[in-house]
């Protein structure tokens, strides 16, 4: 009798715990040093260029098409446009394979861009390891990557996911810190790259170091690419009016085999995910390309083929810092209703640059007139990161709104990456990783269950 | 005694009757007949070509700079290109001026459209009637404009408002009964112009049709041109996934002359008025180019030179139909603070096929956990006016959302156009015309005070 009521206290006790849990919010009290460091030196080692007369430099991969059997190699030369075929072949085999891309230059104000280089590699098999090998002779340099399995919907997969990188000594703890990872097979990069923006004139030289620091992960592993405000480089003052000229030269984009239109959102399939790319600064109103062709390729998306539906844009939708604070509200209002009606499992931003995860929250009962306007509990909602720190050069986001919302589960102001790691249909580890005094600790984890198959409370 | 308590309770009956009309709307109890009417056929007198061989169809001006002293006259040839000169001089005088504009073709599509001339006549004298003649020889046709007052605060000027035009008996009712405001120099078109998107692959041979339409106002008065999602012509099934094509190669806007990137976003100085026009359907978060434009717009304005701050747009923020109900939302978490923070006067949308206008109210204290999302009585905030009631072949919108919310003043599903007569620097007599078996009966009207000189409450 006693030990009933003691274990019906006990009940209680726990039941009340996971009430507060699921209700309210961890603000870390880690504390990193918090000064921002510099942009690492222009002879910076990771920004060597590669010896030799004309040698490809700035290599990165992506992915070539919507399901995984095919990709876009990259690469720039500094001498003379030279080849742009990449020789490519099966890990082992003898089959000497090869394919034909384009090269183009691009100006920006007073820079005149190197000459860079697009191939795709379609038709390779799963779950293979290729080589591949660019430039001429003596300039030739060799890397190597390895395609997805299948799609399928219990197929492992391991998800890195990086935001608003830069080129600081910061970002070199972050992108060391993710190689080091050997499971991650490719990259979710939420936006913001090269920080050239900052720059007088958005010197592009700040681009050119970027695609050699990345080279060493971005070479070997797609990076799938999504746009940050620090990629539209509109400088109506110095002549450049088009919007995203760098980035849209520089990171292409498999656009195309999703029936979008514009290189900024688009769709990849891969192994068990079904991977969703927005553009926050396109437009978005009812009746745009975007807004038509995000209604379109969420009614294609096949959980039974891809269980794993990922969303990835730049400005957050839920943030609970005093940076950027409800910059997302114009875009959470326009498409958040969708997110919930499709069941998203999860949507990672980038643009704060810090670290936050929501609970599964939604906000789509307002109607103008009924003041239903507070985020709740909701468990068809997808769980929301913030993911903005890669460690550039603007330096951390501390400043919190206070007290912390309902809706945010965990926050902390430090540098670093995650991993969002898919054991099979139902179920799927997620780890963020701060950046530690030269470690990268496990700050913030969670088991994902699956939205579409075992759509438990797990936020 | 006893008069003096009637005298109270009269008082304080009026003071109530005063709070319920300013809390309070009025639904309309007029009913028109409600079907649509068909767009008028092709061989329709107001569509007719005008004979001659290349001669000149399609005329209609615009203004062409940012403070009225510059016009772009916009026409089209049909058989070869011809010449793209304006002959232009000034009422009773001898002295011919001349200009040289450009020519242009577009497809879309299986259409190929005419020879499209547009050309800029620069510094125009103030307050003046100009002629202007376009065409060869046999095939000339000769039209008359007349330029605006210099700019200044007290200058009295008339401008007339219609959105949703489209090409059927309604609209030809609608565009007659503007015409015979002989008061209206220039005319706010909010919006949606032929409905050439109903037709089988945009049939552009609407376009034409439109033009010739609304030449006999648009090639004497300038109409200034606002976006609408009719105009957006993206059909990616066709191969056509450029927005906004035709519009575009049509109808010129002076963006440059106010600083923008983008034809679709605008301002233009007129008389007393500054007229921001803004796209609804490019991107405006936070960055990008119309964001970044029209915080600066904003901060050019004068008032003490135009007082009259106009914001025109087409898809509105407040609209209580139940047509397009809430589509507006996104821009109006946008930009709906900075309407408020510079006193805009009146914003004009259009889009939902029916009559509206708002009280003064604002909805910009959300802050996502404060649940202040109720749209409150705001003394500096603009009157919100749908008025896409030019009569298409869409037909009106008629279902409301009921009862009234608090911030609709009036709300009635009728055809019609407005005037909008700028008398001073403090006020302006603004009228809604329902088009009424077959006469243009004014329906709604409202005494404007001026937000920067005289911001009494008029609403």
């Amino acid at each position: 009798m006693r030990n009933q009521r003691v274990g019906f206290l006990l009940g209680l006790i726990f039941a009340v715990g996971l009430v507060v849990q699921c209700n309210g919010g961890v603000t870390s009290t880690y504390r990193r040093r918090l000064e921002a460091s510099g942009d690492m030196p222009l002879d910076a080692d990771v920004f060597r260029v590669p010896s030799g007369y004309n040698v490809p430099q700035q290599v990165h991969i992506t992915q070539g098409d919507y399901d995984g059997t095919a990709v876009i190699v990259s690469w720039v030369t500094a001498d003379v446009p030279g080849s742009s075929t990449v020789k490519y072949w099966k890990f082992g085999s003898n089959l000497n394979l090869s394919a034909e891309g384009d090269v183009r230059q691009y100006k920006f104000y007073n820079y005149t861009s190197g000459y860079i280089h697009h191939c795709v590699l379609n038709n390779l098999e799963p779950d293979t390891a290729y080589y591949y090998a660019i430039g001429e002779n003596d300039a030739g340099r060799k890397f190597s990557f390895k395609t997805p399995p299948a799609l399928g919907p219990d197929v492992p997969y391991t998800f890195g996911l990086i935001g608003d990188l830069g080129q600081t000594y910061d970002s070199n703890i972050t992108l060391t810190h993710y190689k080091a990872n050997k499971d991650a097979a490719a990259l979710l990069y939420v936006g913001d790259f090269s920080y050239a923006d900052n720059y007088p004139n958005h010197d592009n030289v700040r681009w050119d170091t970027w695609g050699r620091f990345i080279e060493t992960s971005a070479a070997y592993q797609p990076w799938i690419w999504t746009v940050g405000n620090h990629e539209i480089d509109f400088v109506p003052e110095i002549g450049e009016t088009t919007p995203f000229k760098p980035m849209r030269n520089r990171y292409p984009t498999p656009y195309e085999a999703s029936r979008s239109t514009e290189p900024y959102f688009y769709s990849i399939r891969r192994a068990s995910a079904h991977v969703i790319v927005l553009a926050s600064y396109s437009a978005y109103g009812k009746y745009t390309p975007q807004y038509q062709w995000l209604q379109k390729e969420l009614s294609k998306v096949n959980r039974t083929v891809t269980p794993w539906l990922i969303v990835l844009l730049h400005s957050p939708w839920y943030n609970s810092y005093n940076y950027h604070y409800m910059e997302g509200e114009t875009m959470r209002v326009q498409f958040e209703a969708w997110m919930v009606q499709n069941k998203v499992d999860v949507v990672f931003a980038g643009h704060v640059h810090a670290y936050e995860r929501s609970h599964r929250i939604s906000n789509i009962d307002y109607n103008i007139t009924n003041a239903n306007c507070s985020p709740v509990p909701n468990n068809n909602a997808p769980v929301y990161i913030t993911i903005g720190d890669g460690g550039n050069i603007e330096g951390l986001a501390t400043n919190m709104t206070e007290p912390q919302p309902n809706y945010s589960a965990f926050r902390e102001a430090s540098f670093g990456h995650a991993i969002f790691d898919i054991k099979n249909r139902t179920h799927a580890y997620y780890t963020w990783h701060r950046n530690q005094d030269g470690d990268a600790v496990t700050a913030n984890s969670m088991w994902f269950t699956n939205r579409y198959f075992n759509p438990t409370n797990d936020s």
